[in-house]
């Protein structure tokens, strides 16, 4: 993409109400922008990074054995009123009317849709196990919704759900999903913990919530320094007020916090933030016993499925990356999560040298598939720089007055170290790096 | 994909208010399920077609220059509000409260969104033209949704919007749309016209749809046999009962309806039925003064941009295709849309050596990114072959008792031409099909 037909729309100013590093960088980087209270529109830099997200979350799945599907956003209000979440799932659940006034909902998740779809057309063991996930539009009627992606009111969400003959069969795969969200959350660069989490309202025996480390992070979870332990303090602290004010506590207020013995290995326990990005969970019968949803086993004998449901949060990923990787100048994207890998920033515009080579590099990355952005705008160094930094390109390829020694300069937004590389030199130079 | 482990739910029953070919087909076929009242589920073999399409129209779109965006579904009342279609759009666009009684509509159409998107974000002639799209769902709150995925309330569009400093330029972006939307079509395997068209709603003052040519059509077009010349009967006859009438008469019921000479090239014309599946329009400043969206020209003095705007119905599109490609047995896929190119069917699972070369071609053809289906279900030779008819696979390769005599048939599902090849020669064969 050349940078002078982008429509990238950076700007200094962040929103008054961003505390947030990623809900800053990603407004003023021209990532989204805010279109009403939790609402947010993706801009073209945006929208790669969430289609590279959700491209990742898709082939992981699909490797994994799951279908994909898409279902009604829009839902009829009687599929929650048979499973009684019509009255449990509060306010967040926003009720709407069509013109003939019957009531529907903005689908916050799909249990009982999901549960509809497959019920009458999954009538037999022998056609068990099978699971079916969709990434789609999700609506939370959140009472405060803040701090940019990571708690808005319309977002984008992998939701699956799995049905099984036996309890057996459904923590084996609930054990396949965690290994599957494992290669998902390493694949995006992301360091992350899976802790015993709260099933909530989702209900169920079991979960398991994946956390991404940031200081800024809502949730308050506790890992063990010597093995796989980890936990959300909401299941080993039953104290509502307690939970609240380690919640409240930053990450360093933490780190002197004591906290008694409860674990596992009998290791050391540390307390971290975590930006819940996915969630796991045993349902057992729950909602096919509610919804009626039978199979019938060996014996012809009917059986409500057993369930499992997974979810992963795919807009709130875009801000979670951002949370993990940044500085004080802007983002810093992983490689997989980069809208572009490679940025080759003309210094100067006018310089007929500089433009030649700057367009014979960018050609030759295109031809190879590289994901590169060409800055050829007239605007001083000094300004291309800084933006280049906010946006968070992995690579700068700087053509600047060293071209008279036959130099360019590669800048590594992570390390902020600059390379002087040799012309004839640079192609492979870029091929190696990335 | 094995069959014995995908989720495809055929049926023998079509919904009873399936009157056309898509609505049964894709419903019996397992590629759709009706949610509510023109609301629908992509189950696995829909999603995959869906994808395809979308993947298609993305290619397009973005080797055209535009840039793809995301946003927010749920928009502000308070749009609608400032460009005065609060008032004109009706009861078509769903209006919702959110928990504190704010106003938010389900977005039909996105041109106010767009405007505020680029406003103040374009500020100067040097960075225009600018073409923007997304592929997002819509709601649409018809009176009486009907026909399946052709006229439901939530779909899932293509919206693009670009803008210019000139009218010049922007009638140049919309020739350009008019070629892209020509090859989209064209991949997509359909026969379509492109018509002049009425305006409608959306305002602006040129416009032209494209017609995938069906009898099951709901618009009425007439096209010149002679010439590229077609036009929606609604831009030539000004009297709508006459209008009416023309459109509720069948496809050969038209064809003895006479037609005074209104042309262009003075050659013969033809009424055709039509499905519109794009519609391309000329704004120009319409959106753009009401919503105060300046940029400034060459004399730094401020003008509203020149707009066009451009939809294609992804959804729709599914349906469209088998409406023009379905004989009475099922859906006939075209080589872009079929949810799996080949289907390699064991007759008889319990034969050893129907088995081997059924599971050794399946991953031949796998290996080769080929998209194949492996029937491997014990099901009956009949079952199975109804169910391959119906779905629509463009080729089944039917390895049955002509084994014996080193031999398999390839069936060509459009022609249904049933081709013995031998064993041996089956891979080769199949390469040079597809």
């Amino acid at each position: 993409m050349r940078r002078s037909r982008a429509f990238i729309p950076t700007t200094k100013e962040a929103p008054s109400d961003a505390t947030l590093p990623s809900h800053q960088f990603l407004v003023r980087g021209g990532f989204i922008n805010q279109q009403g209270a939790g609402l947010y529109n993706f801009m073209p830099l945006g929208k790669i990074v969430l289609e590279k997200i959700r491209n990742i979350v898709k082939e992981e799945l699909d490797n994994a054995g799951c279908n994909e599907v898409q279902l009604s956003f829009v839902t009829p209000i009687s599929l929650w009123e048979r499973s009684g979440r019509a009255d449990t799932m509060g306010k967040e659940m926003l009720r709407i009317s069509d013109r003939h006034q019957n009531d529907f909902v903005l689908s916050p998740t799909n249990e009982e849709a999901m549960v509809e779809l497959v019920k009458n057309r999954v009538t037999s063991y022998k056609d068990l196990p099978i699971n079916l996930y969709q990434i789609n539009t999700k609506f939370r009627d959140e009472a405060r919704p803040r701090y940019g992606l990571l708690r808005g009111r319309e977002f984008l969400m992998k939701d699956g759900y799995s049905f099984h003959a036996s309890q057996e069969d459904m923590i084996r795969e609930f054990n396949l999903m965690e290994v599957t969200y494992k290669k998902i959350f390493t694949r995006l660069g992301l360091d992350f913990r899976v802790v015993e989490a709260d099933s909530g309202a989702i209900g169920g025996t079991g979960s398991k919530e994946f956390h991404v480390l940031a200081d800024s992070g809502e949730d308050t979870i506790v890992v063990c320094k010597s093995c796989d332990y980890g936990a959300n303090i909401e299941t080993i602290f039953t104290n509502e007020e307690e939970i609240d004010a380690l919640n409240e506590k930053s990450y360093e207020e933490l780190q002197t916090q004591e906290l008694s013995d409860k674990c596992v290995c009998g290791g050391e326990l540390n307390f971290k933030k975590g930006i819940e990005v996915g969630h796991i969970f045993q349902l057992g019968d729950k909602y096919s016993s509610a919804l009626e949803a039978n199979f019938s086993d060996e014996n012809g004998k009917p059986k409500p499925f057993e369930m499992a449901t997974f979810g992963i949060g795919v807009s709130r990923l875009v801000a979670a990356v951002i949370e993990q990787n940044h500085d004080e100048n802007g983002c810093i994207w992983t490689k997989e999560t980069a809208p572009y890998i490679v940025n080759i920033m003309i210094s100067n515009i006018k310089d007929e040298a500089q433009n030649t080579l700057g367009e014979e590099l960018y050609l030759k990355l295109l031809g190879e598939n590289v994901e590169v952005m060409l800055d050829d705008r007239k605007e001083r160094f000094g300004f291309k720089m800084k933006d280049a930094e906010l946006i968070g390109f992995p690579y700068t390829v700087i053509i600047g007055k060293e071209l008279d020694n036959g130099h360019v300069q590669v800048y590594n937004r992570k390390t902020q170290e600059k390379t002087s590389i040799n012309t004839g030199d640079i192609y492979k130079h870029i091929m190696g790096l990335i």
